[in-house]
């Protein structure tokens, strides 16, 4: 827990990789340093195209994702990929020796690949990912690639910091279903099929446009294209890019300011909700909160109200606290 | 939006399956009218066994829970099911009729089904389902069982409301793998491989219990069991329930204590960060709050340093934000 030196912002910024792998460290630990650094970071990015992409376990997403990247290397983009998916090879996967799957790219400078634990971080996943997020769009990458599973809240909430998100199916796993359910669906910009030799493929794809085909109709939106990739064999992968930057484009303008307020909006609602969280838990450290705990588990209050209590308490004001 | 009646938290009380799950949509929307009604409630509970179960998408979990639920009605306890899974036909599978699984407990009014949806819940999912579980603790359900999938960190945080948790894998998935990485495992109290008559079913059983081995030796603690089902069949799923005794009834005393204490403080944590976010946006709607989205848009600041300062604002005082 070394405080970071004082030119780790800099050398971020000049694109040195062992700094960029450092400065995430220190955004996952969170506090002073973390804030402190992002601070100085976070005003020379927004340069980066940061693709979101999500799928089931299983759904070939992370070969999707290694066969874009050569994609991408080819056309002599660097790139960053933020796995936050626990079931990725990416993520580090000692455990049973999946790391395999990371093929050709764990030597080249040019892309870099950073595993999020999925849980751990002091200001919950989102926001770890965000920091990573803002720390190699200030290194210089030229694309950033988020991938998670789609499901959860958490992942959502990631998937809301990419400019275009990719949800990938698999034939034959009820994906479709769990995208239909889980919201993933509202959020995505580009539909992959993946393992398209399998025979449901066609199925799932007439599945998906048949429920894209309900959204309400307006000419000036991204429709969103469902693609059918073969991921192992590099089958389709350079239609997803092109369909990526097709997105990216049209939504240059209007469109895209009002996608961006959407997103700070979202991120600054989850930053004050954390700092002020943080702020209670540091001013009402020791007798307050202890006897709230034990109010709470004696059931004489409800967790809520104690908390409204505990926020009048720090502030020195009424919060408010219902009940 | 009527406001609720009245009475809704004594017809709770009193066991009413229609105000049981009027006062869950309370409690989904939030606000002065779920605070007042889960101050209400929250003293009369404690008394109901809140179990997890938590697994992949077509573990079979579902199923599991179905022949749970009768194994549960056949020793004349009363049920709830609260479904959090996207992918469970307990979650209100109408996009591709997959409801049919829901068996015979539909009109058992012994049988207590509610799905929530994956995200839109003012407070968060573990907050709503926490809600959920207060209300229906009150209205003397013997058993709550609350159905999830186990990726990502809101479905851990939901798992900290049960009591016991269990773990669902099914061979040929990958799931062990899943669970390994994903941090479920550290929570699991029982684990159940189901589908058992596939050929792996037994290499998947070795691998948990080598996970398992790998722990710290406590001759106090619950040892997890690792148990094998054929939930289509009903096979091992009075073991199931057994195993889901054996952990409550070993937990009694100082063990349970340190449980629920921590899952007290988890609680009372997230209603901190939640309420305080309610005040903000409350207090800073308007001109604050657009000028502080404008300025992180530009980039002039970063969304922590934004975020402090609303804090500030909003609270009369320095908030310690960085940078």
């Amino acid at each position: 827990m070394a405080t970071p030196p004082a030119d780790l912002a800099e050398r971020v910024r000049a694109g040195d990789v062992r700094a960029v792998a450092r400065a995430i460290s220190v955004a996952e630990r969170g506090g002073p340093d973390a804030r402190a650094l992002i601070a100085r970071l976070y005003p020379h990015g927004g340069r980066a195209l940061v693709v979101g992409i999500t799928g089931a376990p299983g759904s070939g997403k992370s070969t999707l994702v290694d066969r874009l990247v050569g994609v991408l290397r080819a056309a002599q983009a660097t790139v960053a990929v933020v796995a936050i998916d626990p079931s990725s090879p990416f993520t580090g996967g000692a455990v049973l020796g999946d790391r395999i799957r990371m093929g050709g790219h764990a030597r080249d400078e040019g892309v870099f690949i950073r595993s999020m634990a999925t849980r751990g971080h002091l200001g919950g996943l989102s926001s770890a990912t965000a920091d990573a997020v803002t720390i190699l769009d200030a290194a210089g990458r030229d694309v950033i690639v988020v991938e998670t599973v789609g499901v959860g809240q958490d992942e959502v909430e990631v998937m809301r910091l990419a400019a275009v998100t990719v949800l990938v199916l698999v034939p034959g796993m009820g994906d479709e279903v769990q995208a239909l359910k889980a919201g993933v669906m509202e959020i995505a910009d580009v539909f992959v099929v993946n393992k398209a030799d399998r025979p449901e493929a066609d199925r799932v794809v007439a599945a998906v446009e048949s429920t894209l085909a309900l959204r309400p109709a307006d000419a000036s939106a991204w429709t969103p294209p469902v693609l059918k990739t073969e991921a192992t064999g590099g089958v389709g992968v350079d239609a997803v890019w092109q369909a990526i930057g097709r997105c990216r484009d049209q939504r240059a303008g209007g469109d895209r300011e009002t996608r961006s307020r959407a997103q700070v909006e979202s991120r600054l609602r989850e930053a004050v909700a954390r700092l002020a969280g943080e702020q209670v838990a540091m001013r009402s450290a020791g007798a307050g909160w202890a006897c709230a705990v034990t109010e709470v588990m004696a059931r004489r209050i409800d967790p809520d109200a104690a908390a409204g209590q505990l926020l009048a308490q720090a502030f020195g004001a009424k919060s408010g606290s219902g009940g």
